[in-house]
């Protein structure tokens, strides 16, 4: 090993161990934190992550980094791509003046006090203005970082790297003519009951029956832990340590179960990156959606699935008997499937989700390449819930102000929903090529041949590969939307 | 104010935001990280610490501090007293070569291991080599640092500014002449029964009934909070984030309520520091005797006196009627407050833990100036056990082993242990003759004119004086022992 990746090496590590104690800061601002404390917690997060901007961005870091970049041929393959990774983001983040760093944060901080302002009024104009502002600070950005094509590709890579407009074009106009169609057929046939889930279930065996099932995911506790916070959420200070949130609603069980078990898809990536790469490039998820593959594959295609509830389902019978008196298997396994048009994304079903992120790509791009009028923003977004969810709209707060990110500047993000739900759809239909009796095992409780192909195909390589890269040498082609057309057929064929 | 003073309180506040930022990593280590969690957090502890260490001696904030501290004449008494507080910090960091810190650190790391494993093995032995290489490094410490008169007055004052092994041997030997006999004579007395306190109590109810004593205090939880540790603690992240931790013992009562009200007294001063002074000097707690005296006061003379109980007898009868059936307040009191010799200090009343503690500085004392061969320390330990507190100590782990301060370099911390008992009588004697009707306020649940007293006096001021200074403005005199043993004979006086 190179003197100079030597050093590159201890700088990322010093700049990791950073990074995650300013993440345990942000852990405790949602879990434990009492409320005055937010003043001083939130200057010292601003801190922290000034020292932290600062040690990738200064001079002497970056002449090591290009040094390395421009002889990256005499380093190993795994070296190379942490340099490669590291070279991208050097470059990315100085190609933003200081100027325009401040300016965003400001243009950031106004539109997400606009945005808390507009729905506690449920009124859009108040947000409209700012968050004008925002897109005309990221189509800025977006020049800024450079672009092949469409300048939505550069925000698309901070979130997705090697996402484009030409590929996301093509899938959800499949999601429109595909899964459009086959919603709207469900829609027609006979309703099945969920009524069972919205009972009084107790908070406390709610709770621990959670715990359970994170247990049985083979989410190691010695290496974590779950608390209550008001949005649930996964977050990682090493590999050995990842820590999941989730909140209990007595009045609705599946608030919390399948929210568990998606922060658990979650965690488990994170505890299978392995330690050795703690502080490298290499050693992160390697992107937004194949992380939402992992939680999506675990709350879908697992935890909404018949095998894991015939292992299941007698434990949690027993639990709740009453909440459960003369539910069937096979009723419960429909109640919990259950199709039907939200207006809120966070509360949908797992095939209505995918308009919401449709309606928001289409925006996005729209807002981005300048070709739709953010004045007419709230009649488009009304427009559309109309024609893909068949919902009329009946106000700001359940409609175009529901979501935060674009306040906190996050466009580009939206997509990455979407694209976890269809490569977890590919990667769980090649699980079962690989691993022939693997409903069957997992049908006896038995989730470890899932969780080691899991650690095998995809969490031991980090950002080892790009998303492309890794989806190909795990099934053999890159993001087919097939997979997830065939998993929805089947699945609510058998329901509907 | 000057432009060089501007950018003097931006770097201090810098270095406060890492500071308090590192002291959650510790919180989180104590309260709720994962076990396997340790390795990576020890990493991330150690970087921040390097970069907080950084920051204060680095050659720019040198020449800053240097600038400032020559010309302080033209500063306010207040920017004056910041800036001598800050020079005095760096120069003491300068004196230390890295190396000298690198050896000092290992040197530490060895005892704390070999402590963890004598205590283990209940064999001191084990621990005795690495000890006497604490107490090298410490006597090197002190002449790097530089001293008048005794080595240890150097090791005094990064834990209590101004003290001196002059101030001390006059307290100690009076802790010796009046303490011990008193104590003595006390033995010699009937008993007072303290049974009823390990009863079976309800492990929630005294939770509950914690948290409620440290409302009654003034304790603020919306800029607080507490959890369970293993040992109990106060830690603060801004005087708007405070938080203490107890456990709670289901056989003993005393074991969580009594360290309840002594972090609560802890926590009370670092709430009470005005959040303007948060990333300057004098934005701290002035030492750690004065912060004990804050702890003491609450715990022994607010919280073992009949006043209190007077208020609070009542409500604790009704949460646990069966454990105190038959007893009366006077028999509480009685019982909170028996006198019965332990050889853990920690598990100490409050006389005898001045023994304890008066021990403590005559070794320390005599392994600073080389009067005292480490080879005997065990012996001259047990010996003087059973001179002042007519103990045998029957092991290792239950004697010599018992706390840790040592084996992490904590050589004159000890003392300031005695010294916060003794400032907190002389306190709570001066709020006495303030406030005429100070316990008849108390014994009717209104502790807010003392917390009063205390926040104008004490809290409000953070270290804008030093320890001597402080007393001398409260009380007219500096620390005078006379008012604990006034407090100590009246009060047990009236017990015995």
């Amino acid at each position: 090993m190179s003197n100079s990746y030597k050093k590159y090496l201890e700088h990322n590590r010093k700049h990791t161990d950073l990074e995650f104690a300013t993440a345990l800061l942000h852990w405790d601002k949602e879990v434990y934190q009492p409320t005055k404390g937010n003043r001083f917690r939130a200057q010292q997060l601003s801190t922290l992550s000034a020292i932290s901007h600062e040690m990738m961005t200064n001079r002497k870091y970056g002449k090591l980094i290009e040094d390395l970049f421009k002889n990256k041929k005499s380093l190993s393959p795994a070296e190379r791509r942490n340099v490669e990774l590291s070279h991208k983001n050097y470059i990315r983040n100085k190609s933003f003046s200081e100027k325009f760093v401040i300016r965003r944060s400001q243009a950031i901080s106004t539109a997400f006090d606009a945005w808390i302002k507009a729905r506690a009024a449920n009124d859009w104009t108040i947000y409209q203005k700012p968050l004008e502002n925002i897109v005309k600070i990221k189509r800025e950005e977006a020049k800024l970082v450079g672009f092949k094509k469409h300048p939505y590709n550069a925000l698309l890579e901070e979130y997705e790297p090697g996402a484009t407009v030409g590929q996301l074009d093509k899938l959800f106009s499949d999601v429109r003519r595909q899964l459009v169609a086959f919603v709207a057929e469900l829609r027609k046939k006979k309703q099945v009951d969920d009524q069972f889930l919205y009972k009084k279930w107790n908070k406390d065996k709610q709770w621990n029956y959670g715990l359970d099932i994170l247990k049985k995911m083979g989410y190691d506790f010695e290496a974590g832990r779950q608390d209550i916070s008001e949005h649930p959420f996964t977050i990682s200070f090493s590999p050995e340590d990842v820590r999941v949130t989730t909140r209990v609603d007595e009045k609705n069980f599946g608030n919390m179960l399948w929210s568990c078990i998606h922060e658990g898809g979650h965690a488990l990536y994170e505890q299978g990156i392995p330690t050795e790469a703690y502080g490298t490039p290499i050693g992160n998820a390697v992107s937004l959606a194949i992380h939402e593959s992992q939680s999506r594959l675990w709350e879908n295609n697992v935890g909404r699935a018949l095998p894991f509830w015939k292992a299941n389902f007698k434990t949690l019978k027993k639990q709740f008997p009453k909440q459960l008196e003369g539910i069937s298997l096979q009723k419960f396994y429909k109640g919990i499937n259950k199709i039907t048009p939200s207006p809120i994304r966070t509360e949908s079903d797992e095939l209505h989700y995918h308009f919401h992120v449709l309606i928001r790509y289409e925006i996005e791009k729209g807002l981005v390449e300048d070709s739709l009028n953010p004045a007419e923003l709230k009649t488009i977004w009304n427009d559309r819930y109309q024609e893909y969810l068949g919902l009329e709209i009946k106000d700001d707060k359940t409609g175009i102000l529901q979501d935060i990110h674009w306040s906190h500047g996050s466009i580009g993000y939206f997509p990455t929903y979407s694209l976890g739900s269809f490569y977890a759809a590919q990667f769980y239909a090649q699980a079962k090529k690989d691993i022939p009796n693997l409903e069957e095992k997992i049908s006896k409780g038995d989730n470890q041949l899932l969780l080691d192909w899991l650690r095998k195909n995809i969490h031991q390589h980090g950002a080892r590969y790009t998303p492309n890269a890794l989806c190909k040498r795990v099934t053999g082609e890159t993001l087919n939307f097939k997979y997830f057309m065939d998993y929805v057929k089947e699945k609510y064929g058998g329901i509907y």
